[in-house]
């Protein structure tokens, strides 16, 4: 396709505003929320494999929930007092948010929770960026992590999707492939 | 509950990693992605109801589907060539991804999406902070968004939820209203 402006100009695409409303005006994506069986093995997989850190935890005994609040800040820099660390973790962008209703780890009638990539689909997955693809999966293969997708397989050379302990998928690619792979799309 | 250590320190979440593993630097939490069925209507919703920009537009025409990437990154900051501006997309934190499988939106047999929020349960939402929920939240019912929690519903008050074309939800606080609905969970 050739555009004589960019592709992504509200020219090309209908519905698109091209100067966003002073009103949302410091507004920015902070979270992705999806339900986990067991933070046991979330909280072990998404902290050893996925190199992420506990910002926050909010419990709410009335409801027999639990919120695990995930992300790749530096829990060292978050205040001390509770409340403060709450709105500090909120203050970043592009966390994860894991609820676990109490007891879903024991529940023998669990069946477990949909992650979108099958009917009815909806959701599709989390994408984290790495330093170098292969090297990351190499590294997710000694650890015994399950493939959707590895690197190698399919028409999309260097990138992999990989399943969280809930089976939710997650996209794996770095600026390096993402350039081929995408090259032709762009 | 109380706590010796952080509620958030590995001694109290079994599971977790005290500190991430040098293989993991440089990752970053970079996208959401869920499907659409009409680009027209859903880019509409994110860049004039929630002041998004389309960062980045992919198509795969032998797919027969579209990417959509938005976030609240300044696209006027995007490299003029578009594989450049694909991976600076990349580079970004916290964007969504929508996918478009060409045809949806006019399909009379497609029955939409499933948000995640009713059997099969699964993902949940997506999060965004603003400045101030109640002033956000008067202005997206000018708008006619619809409402799944307005701000003074039920008892998390100053916590809204909205939904998007697809009836997938959206979170909407403010640092204001988190400190006190979250104090107690804190």
């Amino acid at each position: 396709m050739a555009f004589s402006q960019p592709k992504e100009s509200p020219s090309n695409n209908p519905g698109l505003q091209a100067f966003p409303d002073d009103a949302t005006k410091g507004y920015f994506m902070q979270q992705t929320m999806f339900r986990i069986k067991d933070p046991k093995v979330s909280l072990d997989f998404y902290s050893r494999v996925l190199g992420m850190s506990l910002l926050k935890r909010l419990d709410f005994p009335e409801m027999k929930l639990s919120l695990f609040l995930l992300g790749y800040e530096d829990p060292a820099s978050a205040p001390t007092d509770p409340v403060d660390r709450t709105v500090w973790t909120i203050s970043k962008k592009a966390i994860i948010e894991l609820i676990h209703n109490w007891g879903s780890e024991s529940d023998p009638v669990f069946k477990g929770y949909h992650n979108g990539n099958s009917e009815p689909y909806g959701f599709g997955h989390i994408g984290i960026t790495v330093n170098d693809t292969y090297k990351a999966c190499e590294r997710f293969e000694q650890l015994g992590v399950e493939f959707v997708k590895k690197p190698d397989d399919g028409s999309a050379k260097g990138i992999a999707f990989i399943k969280d302990p809930d089976g939710y998928w997650i996209e794996i690619f770095d600026f390096k492939t993402i350039r081929i792979v995408a090259a032709d799309a762009s």
